[in-house]
């Protein structure tokens, strides 16, 4: 068996087999539940049936107990189970009620086993799976794999359902690659938006407001104006018009568009009111208000493509497990688009969406990758808009020498889609902007435009998002300037400190002034702290892009010493030339960056 | 008696005797309701109890007949009720049930009739009705009255009830001013915000989406993005910090906040999620978040006032007779803020808000009137507070020589208010900002601030908007400009016609996209129709501040001839020139008005 990235997989899941071996030698009250691997490790769910939870001084343990399960050299070895009601109630006795209840679940999916062996032949261990496994413990380092924590999973993740404890650990092929995954998780860690979203003060979700529902802090909602500015400027420059719906309306809308049908458990319906029938939903999605805006007009071939754009604010019901932060929420706004379009101008549109994501990226130094979803064998609309549609998005694609994968078949029924999947500083990717080509709303709601040839057809319709949701676009973004936001999205641009605030006090209030007047976000740090406290605390602790001190010298000359975040001293300044370059940086987005 | 502005109620209560008494003449089948004086007329309800509807000639029937009654020159008289119980059943028998009704529910009041009598005694008509009235018919003057229009009324504004017929009218002293009110009524109509809504696709409301909910037009969107963007440059420039909160969340803050008891029914409940006992609303106010928002920091008296605003969109219940295009709606966005001060700093505080009202309200050529509405006798926090809060609003208002009135014991229970009530282009007054002072929500909240000994003390919370709603704000606005926005907010800003499709499409084409990339909102209309068609329809039909025609003259001279709105030809310029000088007029917000 090779050895590489495909295989890790395998590896991995063994892995998880040693690890429960380990547990149930150590806690033999310990039933299991269920150990796959991830993307990223593996992990295994237990019922310690009497209450006990594991410490972090246990990980250390188990971790021990299984680099002795692996010095033993042991084998992986199949093992099909033919009497599927005698291993049922095997498992009963042991107490393994949740093997039983999985095994009585596949009972007829030819179940197997595996088993782990000791050289004289003995199990040592065994547990319902599908395989494949490694063929023996050799392959296994014990310097590379990491149990990593412990947290609480419900039985098939169902809240009604026991909480287990899940153990959540990893493995590689050797250590380097190990240490390397640690070294990654190290500076996630880091950069946990939740955690720097406390430290700078950016939002905070609480237990008395509800899951997913974010309440955003002065400081991130001045990040998510300057956002929302360049999105505005940039859609009208892009030929779109912006509009705003309600937040709540009358759940028929959702019935034309059909999204009772499939979509219901995850949208809140507001109580009815006792003097009528009316059901009114709080909204999970932009399009039906945009589709009735489009039907307060007549449109011709001429009048399209009409791009529709919005920050729509939805709310969608999640389970509350699933919720944290900024990037799992309740309640988000999406930069939303729907483009009423001809056949034929579908792919000039797309084409337009992809250098819209692009230019959007390259801002934020971010690369992606992209994903076309093509279409599945049951489908509505015409073949040949499919066809034209698909060949269109990988032509647009092919053209700007654009790597994608092609997932064939994993459209929609109602469009090909391509997903932009958003590659961050440490190289993790997070879905971002997406395209979906929609052939059916358009019918259902039963919009037209009047052809050249005077005929009415109905148009083809587009659903675009560029950064997704600005919760969890502005999520990714903390993580992924760890904080560090550059100067056009800072909360706080510059921080002036006055070496003494006896003497420099009045210098200082007049450079603070100044920059204030030019529409700079900056303050004046006079509290009775060292000069040296107050620079690191704002360049280190409040992540401030500059920060300006002012002494003697500085005063005489009317100068500034000038120091950059992650940078430290960039020279002194004249104040004029300093706030130009400040502005001419904040301008540009950084790409005129000051000391760059 | 006097015939003033005061005494006008009088004379128009009576005149709704005399109008019902012309219905039954007429029409015998009718049954009274009530009919009491407005601030603009009188109105009385009628039941027609055949299912008859009036019509626009029964309007001016009843008109005439109205005269006739009055030239017979009929006394009015007062009649004390002795016999209630007789006078219920003479009702009852005369088919007057809501005139029982409302005597049974009056019977412990002294309830009195009025009488309508000829010269020789005759009693014509008679109402249960506590006057005054006016001595005698010869006050009316048959032509200072006019009867408006009929419109449906719920019995008791109830929709449970039945739905009577309202007949609106008025009437005045003398026909003159009668002429200048039915001149009012006609501009009004052709400012009325749904009308130009529609022609101007600037709005729609629709019955598939639910009352009082809006769908923002992208012409309307400009408007407010413009709006916005002054609330926020002018909310920072001022020391707030901006916040964003969700339209949802647990009903546990108002239970908090004490809206729970009292605001229910105006309220939009979540059904709950069968694995939750929480139960979630759709935000009335923003109020409570931003309490939360506040207790996220420890405050001490430095770091106050501290001064939070949002644009938070909020859901409230009305019935659905209630509700009309932008200013009557179910769904609106507060131009929110909420202030958290110390109470020393309460005066100031309220000082920068009038001049942020003040200064607000100029931009749009809007003056306004104020009412102050002091302690209540049932209050809450301390009474010196009280003292000092309300001393301190006249003392802001007086030094900048504000006319105020004051509504003696109006305010709330949990602090004095101020109402600001705009005045429009045609002297219509409609409340917009408001500052309302609360000693109560800190306390529930138990919000706090340490003072300069170190003690801990509760804040005083101001609630403040400027614009009130910005559906509401941007109706006021369609209105008080007649539909003309200018340029600044002008979703259309410039329309460029070529004299010759043919001849001058390139140039006008060029001219377009210079103005275009200065971010002019600029069209360019070369439609096949004749030139004088298509400025017309752009300056009156449109209302498009400018229009630019260019033919071979300013093709040659590079330049434009520019004809303005309600104006007419104000010269040729330079294209540049012309740029630069509308640049101007947007950025000044039209202080700098080209041709002014």
């Amino acid at each position: 068996m090779e050895k590489n990235n495909e295989t890790l997989s395998v590896l991995r899941h063994s892995c998880s087999h040693i690890m429960a071996q380990a547990v149930q030698k150590l806690f033999p009250q310990a039933k299991l539940a269920i150990g796959p691997s991830t993307a990223d490790g593996f992990y295994y769910d237990f019922d310690l049936t009497d209450g006990y939870a594991f410490t972090q001084e246990d990980l250390a343990k188990i971790e021990e107990e299984m680099k002795n399960i692996i010095k033993q050299n042991l084998v992986f070895e199949k093992y099909e189970v033919e009497d599927v009601d005698a291993k049922i109630a095997e498992f009963k006795a042991e107490g393994e009620i949740y093997k039983a209840e999985l095994l009585e679940e596949h009972r007829n999916d030819n179940p197997t086993l595996y088993l782990t062996k000791d050289k004289e032949g003995n199990v040592l261990f065994n547990d319902l799976c599908a395989g494949p496994h490694i063929p023996n413990t050799s392959y296994i380092k014990g310097n590379a794999i990491k149990l990593l924590k412990v947290a609480g999973a419900y039985w098939r993740g169902d809240e009604k359902n026991k909480m287990l404890q899940r153990i959540y650990a990893t493995a590689y092929w050797n250590k380097e690659d190990l240490q390397g995954y640690l070294t990654f998780l190290e500076e996630a860690e880091k950069r946990d938006h939740r955690k720097l979203g406390k430290q700078l003060d950016l939002f905070s979700v609480r237990e008395e407001l509800g899951g997913g529902l974010v309440l955003w802090h002065p400081n991130l909602a001045i990040v998510r104006e300057e956002i929302e500015n360049y999105w505005r400027t940039e859609h009208r420059k892009r030929g779109y018009v912006i509009v705003n719906t309600p937040q709540i309306a009358k759940s028929k809308l959702w019935e034309i568009s059909g999204h009772m049908d499939h979509y219901k458990e995850n949208m809140f319906f507001i109580q009815k009111d006792e003097d009528s029938d009316d059901q009114f939903v709080v909204k999970p999605m932009n399009c039906p208000f945009h589709i009735l805006i489009y039907q307060a007009n007549r449109h011709s071939y001429r009048s399209l493509p009409l791009r529709m754009a919005e920050l729509g604010t939805v709310y969608r019901r999640e389970k509350s497990g699933a919720l944290a932060g900024l990037t799992r929420v309740q309640g988000f706004t999406q930069d939303d688009a729907h483009i009423f379009c001809t056949p034929e101008q579908l792919v000039n549109e797309i084409n337009e969406i992809i250098d819209f994501v692009s230019d959007t990226m390259k801002i934020f130094n971010m690369n992606f990758e992209v994903e076309l979803s093509t279409r599945p064998e049951s489908y509505v609309g015409e073949l040949a808009n499919w066809d034209l549609a698909e060949a269109g998005l990988k032509e647009a694609m092919d053209k700007r020498g654009m790597q994608y994968e092609i997932n064939e078949g994993d459209g929609a029924f109602y469009g090909p889609k391509i997903d932009f999947k958003v590659k961050d500083a440490i190289g993790r990717t997070w879905q971002c902007a997406t395209i979906q080509l929609d052939f059916n709303l358009p019918e259902r709601f039963g919009i037209k435009y009047q052809d050249k040839d005077g005929s009415m057809k109905t148009p083809v319709m587009l659903h675009r998002v560029v950064f997704g949701s600005m919760e969890r676009f502005h999520g990714i973004l903390i993580e992924h300037y760890a904080g560090a936001f550059p100067a056009w999205l800072a909360p706080n641009q510059v921080t002036i400190v006055p070496i003494s605030n006896d003497k420099h006090a009045d210098y200082a209030e007049e450079v603070y002034n100044k920059m204030r007047a030019k529409g700079i976000r900056v303050q004046l740090d006079d509290r009775s702290e060292s000069m040296n406290y107050k620079i690191r605390e704002a360049l280190q602790q409040h992540k401030v892009p500059y920060v300006c001190v002012v002494g003697d010298k500085e005063k005489e000359s009317n100068s500034l010493a000038v120091r950059k975040r992650g940078v430290g001293q960039v020279g002194t300044f004249e104040v004029d030339e300093f706030i130009n370059k400040l502005l001419d940086e904040i301008q540009t987005k950084g790409v005129n960056e000051i000391g760059k």
